[in-house]
């Protein structure tokens, strides 16, 4: 049998290295919202081997995401302590129903007609909505459409089956194929490992896994492509892994 | 009391001067789908004249709309007789609900998405239907939507006020300006002259001029904004006072 952290490892870096720094944020903010401990730098370091990266390379992405606000650190001897700061804990609970939630659909969408020269007007939505842009003056929106600008001209479409420009487009930006394949990874772990730092390493792979895409892909995409699309099954795949792995033990966290 | 046809000629010529050859089809198309009588050539004179354009002008106007085939003329030794082709009278009976009818408009209207790279996409509308363009890729569809292509994403907009912007473009597409004016010179024509060659005239010049005006006129536009346009009553006004001049008299075609 495979070594599943290696595998799904593997499986997330096959088209583009994991980011040591984005891996920190998903694996500090996982502990910071459920428990709010600090993780000690040597369980870092070993968490961040086991998944395959460099040890070396924690000083420096530490040090920055100091700098830039995300996390804060203290040292007792010779050991250091690190957590998310209380902004980026907010930034985590901001997204804490899209990412952790049981779901995070939007109610219907409708065709918007952006007026002209309304560069960005995608920004102007409200909070609970999400648009996805189809060209310069078109977009689909989805979510309580109460807040939209009043120089939006809405639509609700009809029953006729979504033109294929139209498809690809949301498709695109609901990351189908990315939620397939994420799906298809997760999936494949059988056998759980019994060791916490292995355990540890999954929760964080198959979470920054699902993070990543989960914010990368478009609400209102999502929307159109309504109860099939990918995402629904993979995030019930990485609930589930989640699940049987069990929350984050506070003896993961004091081990190495 | 001012002379209702120089009133009506002088109303109609305020932003460019009325084409003679224009003029010409109103007339002989007029005739042609009520009776399809000729009319002299000295008839045609006299009433050109009438309306304030040059008769000499004539020949050259006669002889062009012969060899389009727009009419077809026959001389009965010094005079000649002119008539719509049967190909023109078939484009003057295509659009005869549109100027004679009773009311013209197209049920419901939808706002559309086109597919990116499609030029010219609204003459790829089926028969019934209208269309004005927005933008490149967002138009507003009138009519039976069901012949219109596949590949067009077709939403009906909810009960929210129009956009400035959209109101501006469909206001403008419909003629609201226009139509308004010319009921307004329609409605100033009082009492009606006597004279076979005046009623004729006033006829010609009403009919040419709410006739150019509903053919420019965006049918989609006109469904947009609905029952409060200003096409209902300026048709109104000009078919009240056809009906006041009367149908046209064989007298008026022998006379001059």
């Amino acid at each position: 049998m495979r070594d599943p952290v290696r595998t799904l490892a593997e499986a997330l870096t096959e088209e583009a290295p994991l980011k040591l720094w984005s891996v920190l944020v998903t694996c500090l903010g996982d502990v910071g919202r459920s428990s709010r401990e600090e993780v000690s730098g040597l369980v870092l370091s070993a968490l961040v081997e086991r998944i395959g990266l460099q040890p070396q390379a924690m000083r420096v992405a530490l040090h920055r995401l100091k700098r830039d606000g995300w996390i804060e650190s203290r040292r007792d001897g010779r050991v250091g302590y690190h957590a998310l700061s209380p902004s980026a804990l907010k930034q985590v609970q901001a997204v804490e129903d899209r990412v952790y939630g049981p779901a995070a659909g939007l109610d219907g969408w409708q065709m918007v007609g952006l007026p002209p020269d309304a560069q960005d007007a995608l920004l102007l939505l409200p909070e609970g909505t999400a648009g996805v842009l189809l060209s310069r003056n078109l977009a689909l929106v989805a979510g309580n459409p109460e807040g939209v600008p009043d120089d939006w001209l809405l639509a609700v479409p009809g029953d006729r089956v979504l033109p294929d420009w139209v498809r690809a487009a949301v498709v695109d930006a609901a990351c189908e194929e990315d939620f397939a394949k994420l799906t298809a990874t997760i999936r494949s772990v059988e056998a759980l490992p019994e060791a916490p730092l292995d355990r540890f390493a999954l929760r964080v792979l198959a979470l920054h896994g699902w993070r990543r895409l989960a914010l990368r892909s478009n609400p209102a995409a999502e929307a159109v492509l309504g109860e099939d699309r990918a995402e629904i099954a993979c995030r019930a795949a990485v609930h589930e892994l989640m699940a049987r792995l069990g929350p984050i033990q506070t003896s993961w966290l004091r081990a190495a």
